[in-house]
């Protein structure tokens, strides 16, 4: 892997030049200032790349501090705490998923930041019969199980996050998607877990709520009916991450090994 | 901010524990061991969690580095130079996919690993003909401009993982995808950014080909027709990232202020 460490020191300098500045003062926009930057910046051999800062971490380690937050990660119901998010933090997260990826650059998603307590209850009311919806589905142990799962947390978090997905945002022509039309759906998604990912890095705790009927969320937060809302995410402070995730936690289901999820060359005869 | 330190302290430790060994070495399976590790470890307060190895960034700079690694990922197209991937490295990404949350712990995705030269080469005659398909939408500055975009690397990548969605797993009742069946494909997505995240935080580039029909795609891996062929990601060594997304260096779109897909409380009207 000749390239990986020289590209690594890439990412290095890149955190010394955009993650910190010289005065160790955190760079809010980061992800943007870097996307913005003039092209070709990084063009040059790692020669010629300024120096990593002394207290950047070893390259090798910027790939361990990402699996770290992989799996620190979950999806949280029941250890919000309420407390307040900095308005900071929460525009580094919004940045973070702004910066995802999108199918010719459509950037497609909205981000509808919810903190009213009348739509957070009615919401929630409208959760609760989905979840019951679903529980009526259930028989024995599935519905024993299940009675002691929390599903949401939209109230004892802080705020929600209420992401959509706009197929007109590029068009007509959107590059990359006449031939997959939800390859912009697939876009908003990316754009989800990066807002995930940063939210944990940031210290704090996402749920995504999906007992919902699309067209109430519609109804609720005025979306237009060409707009489609793809997650409700519960976001806040939490006392703690737990290191399973609750469905494990709670015997609904366990994960399955890597090696059941990785083929070679072909999809495997089922 | 009261929970963040806290949190942010806790993962610093987890990071000595999971992501770094005592002996300074990787830790292969690092999201893997953290989700396997019995519940309840990390509810303990952070004072009675260990304190952070001497070596391990500061709290803050954990999220610094994530946002940078946010904005260093592209959507690599010409870059990729075909050297090898070790085969750890090539694991701990699909460790790092395989850690992305999903719809009811279903976990619906499949990671096809591509490297034989004909099975990518067909693929890539498929895609130049989807690309043609697309050219032919175009006219004037749009057709001018497209002309000049590379739109896949399938043969210049080390290899190509195709990501699939399976809806059969953990079905029938997949908790939390009874009200919206597309869940479970939204899952697989968050699958393919933490892979591209992970890739591109070990050093390696990542380019999402969009140009095909799905039909295509299942007769040529022998996918099954309840599976459905989410994305063609091409992975491998680069000679460098760009600062610039290839669309806007080629002046097909620029990107959106992140005010302007930021909202509060309602869709704003339209």
């Amino acid at each position: 892997m000749v390239s990986a460490p020289r590209h690594r020191g890439d990412l290095t300098a890149d955190i010394s030049e955009d993650g910190l500045r010289s005065d160790g003062a955190r760079t809010d926009a980061a992800p943007a200032e870097n996307d913005t930057a003039p092209a070709g910046n990084s063009a040059a051999p790692a020669g010629n790349d300024p120096e990593p800062a002394g207290n950047s971490p070893e390259p090798a380690e910027i790939a361990d501090l990402f699996y770290a937050l992989c799996g620190r990660r979950r999806d949280v119901r029941g250890q919000f705490t309420g407390e307040p998010v900095d308005d900071a933090v929460l525009q580094r997260i919004l940045g973070a998923a702004h910066a995802a990826p999108s199918v010719g650059l459509s950037q497609p998603w909205d981000f509808v930041l919810v903190r009213d307590p009348g739509t957070r209850e009615a919401f929630r009311e409208h959760v609760a019969t989905e979840r019951d919806t679903f529980a009526r589905e259930l028989s024995g142990e599935d519905a024993a199980t299940f009675s002691k799962i929390k599903v949401e947390g939209i109230l004892e978090s802080t705020l929600s996050v209420v992401v959509t997905y706009d197929p007109d945002r590029g068009s007509p022509a959107v590059l990359g998607r006449h031939a997959i039309a939800d390859a912009g759906l697939y876009s908003v998604c990316l754009a989800i877990q990066n807002l995930w990912l940063a939210a944990t890095a940031e210290g704090l705790g996402v749920g995504w709520v999906s007992f919902y009927r699309e067209p109430v969320l519609r109804a609720l937060l005025n979306i237009p009916d060409r707009v489609r809302p793809v997650a409700w995410l519960c976001l806040g402070p939490v006392t703690h991450l737990e290191r399973t995730p609750d469905l494990e936690r709670h015997g609904w289901r366990s994960r399955l090994p890597l090696e059941a999820v990785v083929h070679t060359e072909r999809y495997p005869d089922s």
